[in-house]
């Protein structure tokens, strides 16, 4: 039998309002998926290898549902702008620095070397529309073991000649050449999505050949919606024709189809959706990607999230670097329900806030069902799990479980580190 | 000559808007003074020893006008309250442990190392009621080389029979006893200062005998003002008298005094300032503690400090832990930023955000002139500074040194390191 037995502090949602959190338990990993959590080692197990991990917690791996890689190169900085000018001023210039792969080859090297340190064990990840960059990112990311999604961007229209795709047509040539590249590749960790960047780049021929292919390669697709108010207002100028920005991908496919050949989407911010643009959404059971420090830092608003879990909507978490400038997902975790509480008390008291358990919902099942079974430690599930080392967090007081997964979340770089991480049962470090 | 040069990138604020920036230069530390930022060392210091920190980051120490040195034992945990029921829920339960001095000496040698590690250099500190509780604290701070105010707490109403002061003859008659056996102790690094609680938990005889006492032996104020909708409420219940709580601090001579006999005061937060506080606070050059972290994870909400600003008011920024969860000023920093954002997105489009440079001025010149002249590198400042290594926050980009000193601030946690630390000219490390 392929497997292995963690033992330690353990803490999972089951769903938003189910968390369990136990003090002493046992995590069983068998070919790859958690066989589940037991307070004794089953017998059927017992000759497992056992990786003690007392006194340490043992929560599932975060996913970080929005991050863009060759922005980590300028995370921290240039946050005094909103997001038009800031992609004019800083994301353009620094992306188009992907032509050269000498400097794709280190940037993105430090962005997958941190990412595999972190607390992220599954991502979709936004490169650069230049292909070679984005094949060296997937080349890199395949080597760590960590799931991920990876998208060259397309984008055709108001983007500086210096990174833009061309026509439409030449824009998906070249993510045709990209994905048979990728298919040759033969990668097991590392899956291409359909990136469109968002429809103010993209113009109604390039999206409607990019749903087209989606659908084709049975592809899921990532872009971003609904961020930013100047951004919204631009958009219904664009494309006069739509009465809401999210139609603007529904017409052309790229919102995602829950049925059995259709792909799924992922719609990062979403912070001003109208009731139209919330139908459609659920209509097409799109993902939902929250980022809060990205819409504190840019100045772009609060998501309602309350609201899109109590429809039962897909929501997960990102960190949206560089428009957030951390990495860290716990941080993630923490920002979602401060900027939730924020919200609660200044705009909409109807919206109560997220409590940390439903937050790390967000980040584990919430963004995991994107990657099939992924976010708990329930039976079943693949076993992403980290072991969190909390002992630099010093207190004289006994914290339970539950409590001291709050706190990580909190201070994980404050004195928190990451002990041990499993993707699909495979040990990272 | 007594003094070094350090040589490093230097980023300091000589005011608000006047933010330094160079590449590499000199500081001049003389006598435990900034003798001043130069290109070149002076002549007339060349004969002091170099300390070349070149590649490094060197800035103001950082001042951390509100913290509750008790409530780090159960920071990052107990969020899910609002004020009133956070301080009966988690906080009185937890300062009462403070009459065992063994409880004490563990959990304020936790606060106190990890204070003295931190990016803080000087800080304005609450304890508890407990005298004995009290001097250990300012025992071992005495012991660190940090500059602080410590506070013994007073409180003798609506306070919990396990944690109240008895009658206000007792309360001050404690306060009195402390004060004397601070002097015994003759500190020189480590300074009484008079904290009543706030206003629902010290009766008016407390408030007015506590006014009398600081005017007595010229002593500063700490305490709390306007930070949570209820809170406010029920100080209007409490002193129906008063036309706004900053007038049951003013009343007792409790908002501070910037004549030369009379002492200063902070209130932390001010969230909720009417007109007329506003206009008490300015008449009294009393300092704002703006406490952002804690503002957002106990729900009260997000300070006009602007308005503040642009009103030419005494600012400082403060973790407030545990109502913040990280002792981390530069953490206070970036929140400041982030919460201004969120503000004027939101709440208020006529107040414009803070930006890095004017947040960073809150850190150090706003909060350090409680001190004396604390905050600045400018010739004539005590001398606080940080050198701190930025080379884990990795990146092939060229940043100058504002940049670093940006992304510092939202990053020192997640890669930056603090090397070296000085207070009034003082190595602590």
């Amino acid at each position: 039998m392929n497997g292995f037995v963690l033992r330690g502090a353990v803490c999972y949602n089951a769903s938003p309002t189910t968390f369990d959190a136990r003090e002493d338990a046992y995590v069983v990993c068998h070919d790859g998926v958690s066989a589940g959590v037991f307070d004794e080692i089953p017998p059927d197990y017992a000759d497992l290898p056992l990786v003690d991990c007392a006194g340490k917690l043992i929560c599932p791996g975060l996913v970080d549902l929005h991050v863009h890689a060759p922005q980590y190169t300028f995370r921290g900085t240039g946050a005094d702008l909103e997001l038009l000018d800031w992609l004019n001023t800083y994301t353009f210039p620094e992306e188009a620095k992907y032509a050269d792969l000498s400097y794709a080859h280190q940037a993105y090297g430090y962005f997958v070397e941190d990412l595999a340190r972190s607390a992220t064990t599954r991502a979709a990840i936004f490169g650069t529309l230049h292909v070679p960059a984005t094949m060296l990112l997937m080349d890199k990311l395949e080597a760590t073991g960590l799931k991920t999604f990876v998208g060259k961007v397309n984008m055709n229209r108001n983007s500086p000649d210096y990174l833009a795709d061309g026509t439409a047509a030449d824009s998906l040539a070249a993510t045709r050449a990209w994905l048979d590249g990728v298919e040759a590749r033969g990668y097991s960790n590392t899956r291409p999505i359909i990136t469109p960047r968002f429809t103010p780049s993209c113009d109604d021929e390039l999206m409607s050949g990019l749903g087209r292919l989606a659908h084709e390669r049975g592809l899921n697709v990532q872009s971003h919606l609904s961020e930013n108010l100047s951004e919204i207002a631009w958009v219904k100028e664009l494309c006069p024709w739509s009465s809401c920005y999210g139609q603007t991908y529904a017409r052309f496919g790229l919102l995602g189809d829950e049925g059995p050949a259709g792909g799924k989407a992922i719609m990062a911010h979403c912070n001003y959706c109208s009731d139209e643009e919330v139908r459609l959404l659920q209509a097409h059971g799109t993902y939902i990607a929250h980022c809060p420090q990205s819409n504190t830092l840019i100045s772009s608003g609060m998501a309602p999230i309350r609201r899109y879990l109590d429809l039962g909507m897909n929501v997960g978490l990102g960190t949206d670097v560089a428009g957030g400038a951390s990495l860290n997902m716990f941080r993630a975790v923490s920002d979602a329900v401060a900027v939730s509480k924020l919200r609660w008390r200044c705009v909409d008291q109807g919206l109560p806030p997220l409590s940390i358990q439903e937050a790390f919902w967000l980040a584990t099942c919430g963004g995991g069902s994107f990657f099939g079974r992924v976010g708990s430690l329930v039976a079943g599930y693949e076993f992403d799990a980290l072991v969190l080392d909390d002992s630099g967090i010093r207190t004289p007081r006994h914290l339970d479980a539950a409590q001291r997964l709050e706190r990580f979340c909190h201070l994980s770089s404050e004195g928190g580190r990451i002990a041990h991480k499993f993707v699909a049962g495979c040990q990272l470090f």
